[in-house]
């Protein structure tokens, strides 16, 4: 089934049990028609309050028009000549055009295969082909915020080939990456940053007196984090030469909308950028284009005229922008899908001496091009693999849920219980599980956009009334509100509750993911309860310890991927746990395997593995890191030779807390010795959960191996590990 | 000697040899009159490109009219009277008035009793009285960004009588505490934080279903950090009925300003407040009045009409500011030594069912009323002790410098042989000492603005084009930057330096400031050098080896205050390292104190105490904390009973890297025994260092007693210590 989005056909469209969206599908089809036909959003301030709905006028011209999509690698005549931008150079526009169409399919089929960030990718194919046209890489500087989009610029930089390799074992990573290509001048993950680089290397540049272009594209969602703004002050400020494309299209590029529908950004920017995007006369727009001509110069003329033609409907007025206020020339809203205006706008702005930093503001759609992206509720964000002939994905049943669904699970039962508790989330309802808190408890769930330093502030102020937050925030992200942990939550002692989910390796995201150091930066605070749950039932049972502890702060963290199958507490509600004692799981000799958190699993697949030779150790769960239970590892240190502490962590947390107990109490002065298991000293590269588990040397047979090994058992160590 | 700081006076200031301000202070009273009288700075972009200076109508009639300041303290008989804002509900305008004189005398002369934060609590002293005249703290909430300014409002809440004890052991906190008095509703001490929280206690305030208001007062500089964006974004997100006062006083709030000059905040930011203060027609504000009637409704009229009357000449015009975009209301700007309009617009505001976040735009005078600290180029941000009648402060005589102003020496030296070499600050070139590089380097040096996330990726960004960047962020300053650290620097392996001052504890300026986690959240990053000096002369050495290191990040931490006398390296410029080395500093038996950083020094007086008494102990400087040097700790552990290390940082960091090589070496199993030294599980609050390092049991006698201890010798340990 292939249909055109087109908002003609938004009321017609048939319903597919296989995509599971057909009751929003109408919604989401209206929605996407705001991308393209300057309809206007409601705001609810400044500016017009009537809601235009206008005749949808840019009907796209996509692949799906062409015919179904197969389920075989399409055609690709013209990609097939091009494996590096410099094959693009004498393309006509028409088949910049054509080179778009089949770039787009080639992305869909690939990632079919692969899966991956599918709906970010299809939504800049034509921005793409026209900065690689316009532009020169390596020597320009393309930068791509978050990099979720990257996926045309590395099939385009020399890296078609290895697409069916992306993002595993030893394959293409998911996100630009120094290391993989020149093409990719900064590598990303976390979202906001290319500005602030690219800035860095525009001025870079001018140091240098070399003369090359630095291109930063950012999404609207990216442009909600502080750190955007912090650049664009600073851009504006230097009045450095660089460009920013802002990628508007309506969407947080990040795994935030529920199966209910597309969740925009939030905060007040959104309407901002919606204001801008709403169409306005004619006249105003002329004005603007003289004001270009004015401002930015002689050459700028053509562009003026280009614009005033380009725009018509689609110009912001004269108002100034925000943009404008931090010192950038605005040029926009410019339709991110139109290979004529792309290039025509990029030409003109890379020809132009300009003085100072530009932003172009582009508007595209994610998922864009592929009827069964556009239509979804989250756009195919991320999807696993799929048939691109029905949209079809192929996941996995599984007898258990998600620790980010248990998670929301054990939140609501508490939030039903007690009235005070609320939840924050940094633009990540899908990825946290907070969609479904919020479906039950709007008035009690805020999405603060990509903000976690205001998201922890926030919450610290909600404590100091009475409420009881919840901060769910992944490992690897609550890094960027680390000072405010320490000086707004921690300090005070106010008890906030840090929900950490994507602890430890998480697969095919890779290192800029992988939440290592949790652990290390939390547990030295000293007001902080650090507690990690072994499976879902204790991943319950500290959601009620959070909620309960309401004198100081607190945190747990839990893994990507899916509970082990134990049973659940009733009613989903946990029972809180005694804070700061651990639990004996298996009763052995010589050695104690001390878990922290999942690992505790990897521990007792390890004895598992020890007791088939006859071996039996001690598995201990430890729960907490911080308040340490002293007198269980006391206790465990005097019945045993050898602890070993294992975690999914680096270096300066649970082992460390144990080892520094330990020698203060003068346990590891006699018989009782330590060995410490952590991640190792490097990043895990992207890969399946076992492969990163093997390379992090914390699988069970290594965790058994270590066993043999301290008891001089090298023959059964090497055993165990084939 | 006292002078009006009126601008007619400018240019007939009396030369004062004790200022050795004279030869600026035409230029610093010219600056002052941009606050008065609607002069219109010049900036770069947008509007009108004419300077115009008017003359300076608003001449203030500040306290150093009215006489001389005397070394005696001054009559304050209403101020007598006040000591919680409930005895000031009933005083006149005119009595309010003298209530801010008084108070501002009484500022000034208890500070200079003391020393603390002089400056930006006299710019908000009329501010002080006028809110705390209209609203009721506590419940309602008043929170105040950064708190250098809060001395007005501890002396209006309760806190007079302690006002000598100010930053003192056990005395008052320089900053808003949670724990000191309800009347300080959120702490702080980092900056930008108050209208998250302020955001925060405005929502959890509406779920109580409480009526309070919540006032957050924020300045321009802090304003540029991205923290202050998410809120704002959020704020007009949420529309939550919160006030938020722009304290424009075109200073940063850091010890950001030369001896040479005022700095005025950076970024575009800076630019857009400058347009907003310039004065525009009468009737364009009578149109801006009409907006406001319209916007927010019925019983604005009054305050329309007040805000028309009121800001003739002063008001900004029709377009949209940064603030409305972001859904905030925008009432100013207003002059903020003028209580008759202080008091009318927040009355009117507090008064008016308004929904959604006012900004009220207040221009202030940083040093305000105090001719010395107007005059001032740091306003006397932070003064020490000092004579109110000449202004003089009492500066110690030290034969050494600080360790800033060494790390500025060490790189200047570094720049002049390195051309790639460039330095990034946010906001604190005083206090970083990069003023000094600044003045020597003026292309090379980075003043980013208080926006320490955008400082580190940008710094990323000039590594990828070859530069050699320095971050000089202050150690608890850094954790604003984690994420960035992680995931633009150290994950993508780029040579950034981090200069972190003020590591380890830091005295007066108490647990906010305290350095006291950069050891344990860097070390365990992958890529990371992680060294520190032990003296003034390893520091530039430290500095050259940074430098010389240009394959992977690296940082080195150096403590607040004096180098401690050692030679310095010949033109200053430092010897590079070999890379993961320590060094013995003294040879002895049994046990070995393996120091890091600052503590070394600690060390060797621990050693001397433990000399005299006829113990040697070997003493190490272990510069690197990773690489670890294995062979030194190797060596240590096989020839010692008892390794102990030493360090001014918490649990995770030297310490827990030490053993957990000792442990995985097998190095523990044996007759070594480790005994880990860092700071207590707990916030050491502020007070001299003396007391501080006491407090944390790292003290040279602590260390000595710690080391009879080890060895059985109890009542050896008892003597040492006393």
């Amino acid at each position: 089934m292939a249909l055109a989005p087109s908002c003609s056909h938004a009321l017609s469209v048939q319903s597919d049990p296989s995509l599971s969206l057909s009751k929003s599908s109408t919604t989401i089809l209206h929605s996407s028609c705001f991308l393209h036909g300057g309809a206007q959003h409601s705001f609810r301030k400044h500016g017009s309050s009537t809601f235009k709905v206008k005749k949808c006028s840019y009907v796209s011209a996509s692949l799906s028009e062409s015919g179904e999509y197969h389920a075989h690698r399409p055609p690709t005549p013209l990609l097939d000549t091009i494996n590096y931008p410099i094959h693009m150079k004498n393309l006509s526009l028409q088949e910049l055009k054509q080179l778009s169409e089949e770039l787009r399919s080639d992305v869909i089929f690939s990632v079919s295969k692969t899966g991956g960030h599918l709906g970010s990718s299809l939504g800049v194919v034509e921005l793409t082909v026209a900065l690689h046209y316009v532009f020169n890489a390596p020597q320009d500087r393309i930068l791509w915020d978050v990099g979720h989009q990257a996926y045309p610029h590395k099939i385009l930089t020399g890296r078609r080939d290895k697409m069916p390799t992306l993002r595993q074992t030893n394959g293409l990573s998911g996100f630009p990456k120094r290391a993989e290509s020149e093409y990719d001048c900064f590598g990303a993950g976390h979202s906001s940053t290319s500005i602030s680089a690219g800035l860095g290397m525009a001025v870079g540049r001018d140091l240098k007196g070399r003369k090359n272009h630095v291109i930063a594209v950012i999404g609207d969602g990216a442009m909600t984090a502080g750190q955007a703004f912090e650049a664009m002050n600073n851009a504006g400020y230097l009045d450095s030469d660089m460009i920013v494309i802002l990628n508007d299209n309506k969407q947080v590029s990040l795994p935030t909308a529920s199966l209910d529908g597309p969740i925009p950004p939030v905060g007040a920017l959104s309407s901002a950028l919606s204001r801008l995007q709403s169409s306005r006369p004619l006249r105003e727009l002329r004005e603007v284009a003289k004001g270009v001509t004015k401002q930015i110069g002689g050459s700028m003329h053509q562009l003026a005229a280009k614009v005033d033609e380009y725009a018509r409907g689609m110009i912001s007025g004269s108002r100034s922008t925000l943009f404008e206020e931090l010192g950038l020339y605005y040029i926009g809203p410019v339709d991110g899908h139109n290979m004529d205006d792309l290039v025509t706008i990029l030409q003109e702005v890379k020809s132009t001496q300009t003085t100072g930093p530009v932003l172009i503001h582009v508007v595209t759609e994610k998922g864009r091009g592929y009827p069964y992206a556009e239509r979804a509720a989250d756009k195919y964000h991320g999807v696993v693999k799929f048939d691109p002939a029905t949209g079809r994905q192929f996941k996995n049943k599984t007898p258990t849920q998600s620790y980010t669904t248990y998670f929301a699970e054990a939140l609501i039962a508490e939030a039903e219980a007690d009235k005070n508790i609320v939840a924050i989330h940094a633009a990540m309802g899908g990825g946290t599980g907070l969609n479904m808190f919020h479906k039950r408890f709007p008035e009690r769930c805020f999405d603060v956009g990509i903000a976690e330093q205001h998201a922890v502030t926030f919450a610290a102020g909600l404590a100091c009334e009475g409420l009881k937050p919840f901060c769910a925030i992944y490992s690897s992200f609550l890094q960027r509100a680390y000072d405010q942990v320490v000086h707004d939550v921690d300090l005070q002692k106010l008890p906030v509750r840090f929900a950490m989910d994507r602890a430890g390796l998480v697969g095919a995201d890779g290192p800029t993911h992988c939440g290592a150091f949790d652990v290390t930066y939390l547990a030295c605070l000293p007001n902080m309860v650090v507690m990690a749950p072994s499976d879902e039932a204790e991943l319950f049972h500290m959601v009620a310890t959070a909620a309960a502890i309401d004198d100081r702060p607190s945190c747990f963290r839990y893994p990507r991927g899916n509970g082990i199958g134990v049973p659940l507490p009733d009613g989903n509600k946990g029972i809180p746990l005694e804070i700061g004692k651990g639990r004996v799981l298996l009763g052995g000799e010589r050695v104690a395997l001390v878990g922290y958190g999942s690992a505790v699993q990897s521990c007792l697949a390890a004895a598992s593995l020890l007791e088939d030779r006859g071996l039996t150790v001690t598995v201990v769960d430890a729960r907490f890191c911080k308040p340490l239970d002293h007198a269980l590892i006391r206790h465990l240190a005097k019945a045993h030779e050898f602890l070993i502490t294992v975690e999914e962590g680096s270096i300066g947390g649970f082992g460390s807390h144990v080892a520094q107990f330990l020698a203060l109490d003068g346990l590891l002065d006699g018989t009782t010795k330590w060995r410490p298991l952590v991640l190792p000293d490097c990043y895990i590269e992207h890969g399946s959960p076992a492969y990163q588990l093997a390379e992090a040397g914390l699988s069970p047979a290594h965790i058994a191996a270590t066993v043999y090994n301290v008891l001089g058992k090298t023959r059964e160590a090497l055993e165990v590990m084939t």
